[in-house]
């Protein structure tokens, strides 16, 4: 099963509804949108272009009507194929002016003097424009003002539609085919470094768009870290294998990992396995309406930790859809209520003699549980 | 040949000097950096992890001494094996306080109450943490204020050192080897998604790290766009079919293009080609030290334009290294100077008869004129 592409036009105008239903409540008179997961999740404007980052890109979406792309003329043709209509464009690059002046121009007609501009800028969002000119729109909009958006896209994307799910479940099928083949391209004598190119091309092959994220290690008996890049060191017996892969699938991310031991495993590094799995059963048994990312981080923290050290990952899980990682944490201190619809990766981490071992699931939580998303891993450590 | 992986410690020390000796002449006592980009090139942190939103980085420049990396725990490990030896780590995420007091206590240390530190603020910067973050730190530094950077960083990256050329070289060399072999993966009837899926697939077995950009078209006669992800559109005969691609070795881009014709082109789309390699040849003849980015722009305009439409791009070329584009641009406003170790691209677009046909070579400047980094195009428009 392969989801559909794109969304139907009501997908969006959902997400505008639900955006603007928010705005009146908290007084806002508009958003204004500067990164791509922002800009792609009320528009479709779908492109790896992003990854330049001299032009800036803007969104704003009014409190009532619907949303203006204020953009580089690059990008016309194919935001015209979006099912935005409100398309404003400007020649960028523009040293003296790259947007600023437009963008104020459409914030104008949109927002009362009085009005306040709502702009994301809590945890796990940035600011994708020049400072400077953020600063120079501040002062040209005045007395407008330039606030907070109060969390909207937090909580507006955190909820995934089915259409999304559907993405991101396609998204894991694609990188369970290509970690099913691993056996294929990683064996005692191979270098690092290559079974990461291979296993890049291997996602790619099973019907992965791309493949942006790729970390991982191999060591005796687990990693030292999860977020390096491969180095030329060949796997040789007792190391543990560990990829890691976000890729996408229609602009929506897998995140999960495989673990496999060259040769036998010791029984430690066996049993620190079989804990970790014990671990995300755990959180996956709990896992439903209701419950908190605090409860699964103590879910899984409770099989885990037993007075063990800290592996430093920070969290035990988070979630996932059009990024990598988006939120909630699975930390003490993160409250958010799991909600049906949520995009939940389970990620217990554990310290074994000096290295160690990850293992990663993706989840949804449905209307009154939660299902695997990612080919549900058994307990033994697989060996090649 | 393949470049070396990563850089002598001398390297670092010399990008060093040249920031604290601009700090100097600029009175800023402290540099605050928190992209991939600036932490990696102070640093040499490279990992793929930054496709995560969730945590903020921060390396601090002094004015005098050593850089001090302020970084989530995940981190600690890899920042590690750097030549960085000052290293502070929060436990990230953390809801209430992600960094800021961490990264405030450093920066006491070093910038004196009436100090300013210099934080990237112009064109083609963003600042990743977020906002509401950076207003914190604002208020708690006062009375010490955040400034803009005066394009430091910019100033620096722009001119690369030779080990920085070597490692763009071999990534256009691996490009080069990829588009070599397209006849292998696109002919007509295969669909340009899978085109694209396997051309990365190419970039992989030919030694690319990995591939953060890829895009292009395939329509009669050129194409609409340079930007869009690929259709599962069928290639046909009279079909230009165009490759852009950015891939990366040991953390340096390549980015350029290759145009081929499904079966015979018409004579105005094979003139219109000529045309483009004309318009970046007239560029790299042009292109030496003294001469501007605007004098590369009209070098190039004055060939393709002659009163015909414009292609929307906004510029002609642009510089590459760390990012895919960096500055400067080739526009005609763009007065930059060019000088030995800039790496540029010189990339032509022309519009035919409703379609748009770009090319892109890769070229760095050298004492007294520019080389190819890129395996110079021919004149005539290969067919497949």
């Amino acid at each position: 099963m392969v989801a559909a592409r794109g969304f139907e036009d009501h997908e969006y105008e959902t997400r505008i509804a639900n955006a603007q239903s928010r705005m009146m409540e908290l007084g806002l008179s508009a958003l204004l949108l500067t990164t791509e997961t922002d800009v792609r999740y009320f528009t479709g404007f779908l492109t790896r272009f992003w990854e330049s980052p001299t032009r800036p890109w803007f969104i704003v979406i009014p409190l009532t009507g619907e949303p203006i792309a204020v953009i580089p003329s690059i990008g016309a043709d194919l935001m015209a194929g979006t099912w935005i209509s409100d398309i404003r464009t400007w020649q960028s690059p523009d040293l003296e002016d790259d947007g600023v002046s437009l963008l104020c121009d459409a914030l104008d007609e949109v927002v009362p003097n009085n009005g306040q501009i709502g702009l994301p800028d809590g945890h796990e969002t940035q600011v994708r424009m020049p400072l400077a000119d953020l600063m120079r729109l501040q002062k040209r909009l005045e007395p407008r003002q330039i606030v907070g958006d109060h969390g909207i896209l937090r909580d507006l994307r955190t909820i995934k539609s089915e259409a999304e799910i559907a993405k991101i479940e396609t998204a894991c099928q694609i990188a369970g085919r290509a970690f099913d083949r691993v056996p294929e391209i990683a064996k005692k004598g191979e270098p690092l470094d290559l079974v990461f190119r291979r296993f890049q091309m291997l996602c790619l092959q099973e019907g992965a768009d791309w493949v942006p994220y790729l970390a991982g290690g191999a060591e005796q008996g687990g990693y030292s870290d999860v977020i390096s890049p491969a180095s030329p060191k060949e796997l040789v017996s007792g190391d543990v294998l560990m990829l890691d892969t976000g890729m996408v699938f229609d602009g929506y991310f897998c995140d999960y990992d495989r673990n496999w031991s060259i040769g036998r495993p010791k029984h430690s590094v066996a049993d620190a396995f079989k804990k970790l799995i014990d671990a995300s059963d755990a959180a996956f048994e709990l896992a439903r309406p209701g419950k908190t990312a605090a409860d699964m981080f103590h879910a899984m923290n409770n099989i885990l930790s037993v007075g063990g050290p800290d592996t430093g990952a920070g969290r035990l899980g988070h979630g996932l859809g059009m990024s990598l990682t988006e939120w909630p944490s699975f930390i003490p201190t993160d409250h958010t209520e799991l909600k049906p619809g949520m995009v939940l990766t389970l990620e217990p981490g554990i310290a074994v003699e000096g290295k160690i071992l990850v293992h990663e699931e993706n989840i949804v939580i449905t209307d009154n549980s939660a299902r695997f998303l990612s080919p549900r891993a058994g307990r033994e450590l697989q060996e090649i």
